[in-house]
C-alpha cells in the first residue's frame, strides 16, 4: 500500500468567525489535507482531514502523524484493523485517521462496485435530505447581507456567542423572516444561568429549530442536566459529543448530538458516533468544518442516519478541488453525478 | 347526554380554490358544524366537523345526521361503543362522526384532568410542529402577492393542477427563493403519464419536498405502483387514503399517507389510521380543510404521529370564534394556551 498526502489551503468566500476562536480576526485560509491510498492490485482511494484549532490540530501535525504511518499496515480489506493499527502509533490525530479512513472506504466500496453508503450498508434518499447554510460571527449589517445572499437556502444556521448576537438575529429577521434558523453557541456561555437566558431569549422567535453547544465541554454534568431540564430549545452536543463513548454524558445534558467526521476519525467512526446516539434516543445531526467536497460528500453517505445535516463547508469556498455531492439551494443530491463508486467524488 | 350543534360560515381572507374543484370560481365561505355534548354530571366537549363538496357533504347533510342521533347512546366513557353506535345510524358522514368524536374526547380528557393527547397517550412536543401555509390556486400575479404575505411561514403547500401551474411555480420563486415547498395536485392529472411529466418538472426545483394525490382516487392500481416507481418525488396519498384499511393499496402507490381528522371521524379514527400508515412504512402527514381552531387544534394534538403538518385551515380565515393551539409563524404551539384540559380550545 502507498500512502501520499498534500496540504491544500481553501480559500473563504467570506472571512470565518465562530465564538470557539476567541476575540481573533476572522480567518479567511483553511488548511486541510488530502491522502490518497492505492495498493498494488491499483485499488485506490481517497480521503481528507481538516485540523482544529480547538484541539491544537494544524496541517503540520496532520503531516507528523501521516509521516508515521506504515501504510503496509493499512488494508482496504480490513478497515477495522487498520484502524486499530493507527490508534497503536498516537491517540487523538483524529483528522489525519479521518483522512486514511475516509480513503480506505473510498477504495473498498470501488473495489466492491458500491458506493460509499451501500458499502456502509446505508440509502442516499434523493429529495429527503436538506442542510443548513451557516452565517459565521460578523457585524450585523455583513450578517443581513449574507443572509440576503443565501436567499435560496431554506435553514440557516446562526453563530451566537459574540457581542452583537441580538442585533445579529434581528439582522438575519430582517433579511430573511421565514426562515428556519438554527443556533450555534460553540461554548459560548459560561455558566448555565448565562445559557439559559440566552436560550430563553432565542425561544421567543418560533423558527429557531434548535440550539448547538451552548456552555463549553468541561461544564458539570449537573449544570447540563440542570440547563436540560429548564431549555425551551432543544440542546444539541457538539464539542460535548466526540464518540460512542460520550453517549450517557450526551444523553443528560441534550437532547440531540454533531456528529462531525474529523471528530470520530472518519466514515466507521461517525456511523458507530450516529448509531449509538440514536440507540441511546439521542436526535442525530452530521456537522462539518470549513472541508473541500472530499469530506462533505463522505458525510453525506452518511445521511441516513441523521435527523439535521450541517454539511456546507464546501459551498463557503471558492477554491474547492473536487466535485461530489451536488448542493442544490440546501438540498443535497448525487443525481447528476457521474461517478458511480466509492466517494463518487472526482478533481473538478 | 345532551347533544347540541350549530352551522358557522367561516370567512376566507382570499377566494379558495382546489384542482378538485373543477373549473367553478373560488368560495370565499366555508361552513362547518360545531358540536356540543353535554352529560348529566356537567362534564362537556366540544368538536367540529367541516363538510366537503368533493364527498357531497354540506351542513345540510350534517344537520340531517346529526338530527338522527340518540345522543343518549354516547358516553365520554366509552368511546369506541359511541362509534360504533354511530355507524350504526349511517355510513359515511364522517364529518359529523368527526364532530361528535373530537367532542366525545374533550370531555373524556377534561373529566380525567389530561389534554386530549396526554388522553390519547400523546406527547405535544413544543418547538418541533412545524406546519405549511397553503397557497390555493390562482393567477400568478395573485400568488406572488400571497406568497410575499406569507413571507413568516418557513414552508408553502402550492396547489397545482390549474392552467397556470408552471407561471405559478416562477412566481413562488420569484417571491421566496429558497422555501421549502409542498405540491398537492388534489387528483389533478388524469393519466399516470401526464402525472410523471408533471412531477418530473416539479422535481427540477430542489426545494419541493413532495407532491400530493398526483392521480385521481380511482386510477387502477398497477397505474400507482407504475408511477410510484418512477416518481423522483415522494408522493402522499390524500384522497386515496381515508382510514386504515386503505394502507396497503398506499403502501403500494405512495410514499406517505395525509390523514384528515374529518376524513377518519375524528381523532381515534385518525390516530388509528396514522398508526396503521406508520406500521407498514409509510410516511404521515395531518391535514385539514378549511376549519376553525376546533378541528384544528384537535389535529395538533396528534402531531407526534406525524412526519409533516398542513394544519393551517384556520389561519386562512378572518372569523374564527374559537381560539386553541397557536401558529407562530408556521410553528405550533400550546405555550401560550391557558386551558390546560381537553382540547384547550374556548371562545374567543
Amino acid at each position: 500500500m502507498d500512502l501520499t498526502f498534500r496540504r491544500f489551503d481553501l480559500q473563504l468566500r467570506h472571512a470565518w468567525a465562530i465564538a470557539a476562536d476567541g476575540p481573533t480576526a476572522g480567518k479567511s485560509i483553511c488548511p486541510v489535507v488530502f491522502v490518497e491510498l492505492r495498493d498494488r492490485h491499483s485499488c485506490h482511494g481517497l480521503g481528507e482531514g481538516s485540523p482544529s484549532n480547538q484541539y491544537h490540530e494544524s496541517a503540520a501535525t496532520m503531516a507528523a502523524f501521516l509521516g508515521r504511518v506504515d501504510a503496509r499496515r493499512l488494508s482496504f480489506t480490513d478497515i477495522a484493523a487498520s484502524m486499530a493499527y493507527l490508534d497503536s502509533v498516537a491517540p487523538g490525530n483524529y483528522p489525519s485517521k479521518c483522512a486514511i479512513n475516509i480513503a480506505l472506504v473510498d477504495g473498498a466500496a470501488r473495489a466492491a462496485g458500491l458506493s460509499a453508503c451501500e458499502y456502509l450498508g446505508l440509502k442516499f434518499e434523493e429529495s429527503r435530505h436538506r442542510t443548513s447554510f451557516s452565517i459565521g460571527l460578523d457585524s450585523p449589517d455583513q450578517i443581513e447581507r449574507k443572509v440576503q445572499e443565501a436567499a435560496r437556502y431554506p435553514i440557516l444556521k446562526l453563530k451566537v456567542g459574540g457581542p452583537h448576537d441580538r442585533e445579529n438575529l434581528a439582522a438575519v429577521r430582517r433579511a430573511a423572516p421565514g426562515k428556519i434558523l438554527r443556533v450555534d453557541a460553540n461554548a459560548a456561555w459560561k455558566t448555565r444561568e448565562i445559557a439559559l437566558e440566552n436560550i430563553e431569549w432565542l425561544a421567543r422567535d418560533p423558527l429557531i429549530e434548535f440550539v448547538e453547544q451552548p456552555m463549553p465541554a468541561d461544564v458539570s454534568l449537573a449544570d447540563l442536566e440542570w440547563l436540560r431540564a429548564r431549555s425551551p430549545l432543544p440542546l444539541f452536543a457538539d464539542e460535548s459529543y466526540h464518540s460512542a463513548r460520550d453517549v450517557s454524558r450526551c444523553v443528560a445534558g441534550f437532547h440531540g448530538v454533531n456528529v462531525k467526521l474529523v471528530k470520530t476519525g472518519g466514515l466507521t467512526g461517525a456511523r458507530d458516533a450516529l448509531t449509538a446516539a440514536r440507540a441511546a434516543g439521542l436526535k442525530t445531526m452530521i456537522g462539518c468544518m470549513i472541508e473541500s467536497s472530499v469530506l462533505i460528500t463522505a458525510g453525506a453517505h452518511l445521511a441516513a442516519l441523521s435527523d439535521a445535516l450541517d454539511l456546507d463547508g464546501n459551498v463557503l469556498t471558492t477554491n474547492d478541488p473536487y466535485e461530489g455531492v451536488r448542493n442544490q439551494d440546501g438540498v443535497l443530491s448525487f443525481r447528476d453525478v457521474h461517478e458511480p463508486f466509492g466517494l463518487r467524488v472526482r478533481l473538478r
